[in-house]
């Protein structure tokens, strides 16, 4: 199956006017999950990876599987207070109000190369707020990567502004 | 690394007296996370297994490796209210209280061979929820692979005692 066709549509989702993008029925899809992970790594052919960094939760699912094609380690970029140990907080700005992800504050290390991962960009918010984190903590962003982009929403551009290569498998218009 | 060296233990976290046993340091280590991964699906070589079911949140990051490692589809476990198509729900009890996971309604066909993934198992509860959810929508569940068994709160008992092969690669005595 087509990876934006193993995608399903839920309208008014999680309210009026919004077109759901469910990425559950690409993963359970043996064939769509894997050419999707091959799709996500295939700009960055020749690049040096060290660590993939997903995003919580469902670049969780994502990023373990592409850090294990890539054969590296996995750091999560996660919501705040579910990390155990000693962590870096970045707020990021939502429709309503602001929200906080956080990674380790040994999650990455100097110069280390850091791959992000996610389902998908809208605004960009949560992405741009982990491009943060990672150099803060001193690591080089080689990239973002995402499933779907809602390319109406500028997250791709967003990230570009910030010099970070942007690859996204599928777009869709609207919200 | 040894992949029980490579797990960090964080004294009084969440709360005094409990070891919290910290995964993201055995994730960030590539040859420590490919290692786990081919141990968790060593004792299944030879199964048939159709897709692998990971429990949110760390157990996204596992299942997605492992669902990449044998070229199957993966479904997400989600706490109540994060999925966005119908769903079936289980309530599981917790030390105070209870807590519900869901499945959506078709993450699983009838006769499928599904394997649960997660970083840890402590009581056994959420994972017991996971089974009977799977088992409600027709699959047969043919293992629960974790990577930490806190073995004195006696959860792969318990799912044992459910007619499910249990897999796990450490364990710790105490909470």
């Amino acid at each position: 199956m087509d990876i934006k066709d193993a995608i399903r549509t839920i309208p008014d989702h999680p309210k009026p006017g919004i077109m759901f993008r469910d990425v559950t029925t690409l993963l359970a899809d043996a064939g769509a999950f894997r050419r999707t992970v091959d799709a996500l790594v295939a700009p960055l052919a020749g690049a040096k990876i060290d660590k993939v960094a997903g995003i919580e939760a469902r670049g969780f699912i994502l990023g373990g599987a592409v850090a294990h094609q890539l054969s590296v380690g996995f750091l999560p970029v996660r919501k705040k207070g579910k990390l155990p140990f000693t962590t870096l907080a970045e707020d990021y700005e939502l429709e309503y109000g602001t929200d906080t992800i956080e990674i380790h504050v040994d999650a990455a290390q100097p110069g280390e190369k850091v791959l992000i991962v996610d389902d998908l960009v809208a605004t960009g918010g949560t992405a741009e707020a982990a491009v943060k984190l990672l150099r803060r903590a001193g690591a080089d962003v080689v990239g973002c990567a995402f499933v779907v982009d809602l390319r109406d929403l500028g997250g791709a551009e967003r990230l570009r502004a910030l010099g970070v290569q942007v690859t996204a498998l599928v777009e869709f218009a609207g919200h």
